[in-house]
């Protein structure tokens, strides 16, 4: 038996509330009756548009369309500063984490904290994060991100051994756990920029603290970025809407039928 | 036994989260060990400011301080599109409501819903609503707010007798219930425009009404705003933050310190 | 002999001052030694990305490049308050106009002046306005448009007698008169949703006066929307980057041909 | 005789063009007939309302009033690239300057370069200017400000001899001309932040130097900064609205009074 897929952006899905219930369309056509909605994106647009589109994708699953990943947990990897406390509130070791909108204080912890990384409170894959060894160069930092009116997201660097992880989870199975190796004289993995994965045996409390954070966070699948510090596995990032290109060629596997099945298993 | 009482906006917060467990700083003031924080606003910023208030108050929630009102209640309520569909599946009455991005299908829906009513998204009493008895009229709106990168929530206008209802409730009580009568001429009451709150005798259902919509957005206090209509009472509107000016003059009553004492009630 | 012609997004372009002089790059292509730019748009953006765009054409400008149309009248020809002054100063009726940013002052000069045109100040053809018969209508979308940061012109409405009238010139040539009929039961002829232009003659005071605005704006070539009022023709907007498809049709003149060559005789 | 003298933000003022001329109010107050206007700021605001608040500046010289600085010189001196554009062409040396959108370009151009500074494009007294010695950080920071929507002014670092200056010039008058220390271990001097001016004797060439900087840039008054590199001295700002107070204390000249009988010479 097949299903009926239609694939658009969450900018053109209307809604409609009346006595007969909630109606739902993409462009022109009535998607009322779908029972899976997979949410990569919001999309970009402004604060209102944005916020129309989580109103949206909730309003879709409170009127019985299962969304994955859910609404709140999407929301909820996007915000950095979120992901970082819903972590640690579940017993997950994390960096250091310092918030702030104070110029004055965050001053005060990046000399305590130095060496220090800033990180964008909406991104994904690190992009937008800046490492500083220096107190007076990440205040001038700060200054120019606080006249764009960013909130300041500081983080205690810590000491990778050359390498990070990314532990790739469906539901109750770990579909791929590798390592991507740093570039010389860089502080971060990018895969996006060259950046290797390679698949290799993994320690087993790697791949538990990978589920661990997967459902600390509620997600029905996700990508863990984790760091091996000197004092044990720290989670860095969980992203809910993992790239998989550089994992299917580490793993040979094929992630989006995976994620697929998995979807149709849960609402059949 | 005295309280120890700051007070100041959101965006002086700050935030740690390190081994030891979450600390908070409003200013330079330590608040990690305080019991209860009073949220009124998120105060005016970017998406990325006013991302960092949300979580940081959520933050708060999960390490143990009681907000009143809640976080995620309170962001709900000031989401007007949120608003409607959580109401609506509470089964509580409110106006046919459609929410778009796309001109052409807000120009199709108008046509026939008209006359109408455009929403803010985010907005607080009726502020920035434009009613529209003429579809072209409306779409002209529709393309100015297009090009500043707004949604469309569009509700079905109906017709008032003169007069809607404000119920204030804290808790398990109702501490107020008030007509506002609507200035000839126009098409909503609005009281920080001088118009009248009056305390009649109110029916019973339209207490229960108020209760039911406290209870559906999860807020401990608020103001519920509701219009008789021909086919019965509809919730027009949810107020987490509602001023108390004109209901202290009808009623007499002092709502600040009933709104204290209940917070107060709920952390010893 | 040829030309070497490139195209792209000013958003594209780089430029580089040092002691040689001023170097300038389409992407990776070096354009410092073309000697015609036509200008067609600044492109989306932030105020500051559009700052850079602004800058970078007077730059090119400056050095020695000739820009068609010149970025000080392009750039003034998008405002439409400032093409309003440039256009009285040079004593070519217009609509009465009124500016301001406060919501008492508007609503004042409103009530004397209803009905109105509500208009964006930076738009094109008329896209974005609103028309207002009653002033409370009107105050209420004022306060919208405030609440979305955006200044408030007002014009007085001037009644159309069924059509309007855009003349295109290129340099000392009249190159399309033609009449745009608006539909019934609507305010503005708007070609993009379907309107028609129509060749028929012209009284010589209108081509002249279509002379006048774009000398007085100082562009090389542009389309100038005039109304016949009761009190004579009165200019509504100059478009420095005029569409043509609509005035080809009704002329049957190949336009985009006629502006290159112009283009061309200025740098030869 | 005395002189009516009213203060106010650029955004009270409203305008009105009809048949009778222009008029300006500010506030509720008629300015209509005022002679001389000090503008200081445009205030902050949305990209449409500084729109206006230029275009009305314009409009207020148009209609006879003098401003002082006059609006587009004003503008054009907030705008770092236009101002080092302008100097360039007048034959004054800057720093090396490159501008771009373009990530791949910027990171290029800063290899050549390095070590460089960023400037915002939209700033003043180097607010929000960071200094990179290392490539692959000042690229990082150009991934966070390009998703900030912020365009890419990089100009070549200039050693300086531990202090620079500040020429002030009113009219025909180098009013101070005084050495701002930069503190030990940083890159630029700061008044601001602590950093102390003191009168010296100055080259006749460095005075020279500020006042072809203010004329290359048509303000009536500036403070002129220069830096003495091992190659002659170099303009690195020119500030419209400079503030006075170190000024004043280093000099003992009341420098707001200056400034005030030099606008009322102008238009007496």
């Amino acid at each position: 038996m097949g299903h009926i897929v239609l694939a658009g952006p969450t900018n053109d899905i209307s809604s409609l509330i009346s006595q007969e219930g909630s109606r739902f369309w993409l462009g022109k056509d009535e998607v009322t009756d779908f029972d899976l909605c997979f949410l990569r994106s919001f999309g970009p647009g402004s604060t209102e548009q944005v916020t129309r589109r989580i109103s949206l994708m909730e309003h879709m699953e409170t009127a019985g369309i299962k969304l994955i990943n859910s609404t709140y947990p999407f929301r909820r990897s996007r915000d950095k500063y979120s992901t970082q406390y819903t972590l640690h509130a579940a017993g997950i070791p994390i960096p250091k984490t310092f918030t702030t909108e104070s110029l004055a204080r965050a001053y005060e912890m990046t000399e305590e904290m130095i060496p220090v990384i800033y990180k964008p409170i909406l991104s994904s894959m690190g992009r937008g994060s800046m490492k500083f060894d220096d107190t007076d160069l990440a205040f001038n930092a700060y200054k120019t991100l606080d006249r764009l009116y960013q909130p300041l997201i500081i983080q205690g660097y810590i000491k990778n051994p050359g390498r990070d992880i990314r532990v790739f989870i469906i539901g109750d199975e770990c579909v791929g756990a590798v390592y991507k190796y740093i570039p010389e004289g860089h502080w971060k993995s990018n895969v996006a920029q060259g950046g290797k994965m390679v698949e290799e045996e993994m320690k087993p409390e790697i791949i538990e603290l990978g589920f661990r954070a997967a459902r600390a966070m509620g997600l029905d699948y996700c990508g863990v970025d984790i760091l091996e510090s000197p004092n044990g596995p720290v989670v860095l990032e969980v992203n809910a809407a993992p790239g998989w290109q550089g994992l299917k060629e580490a793993t040979e596997k094929e992630i989006a039928k995976l994620i697929v099945e998995y979807g149709v298993s849960q609402v059949e």
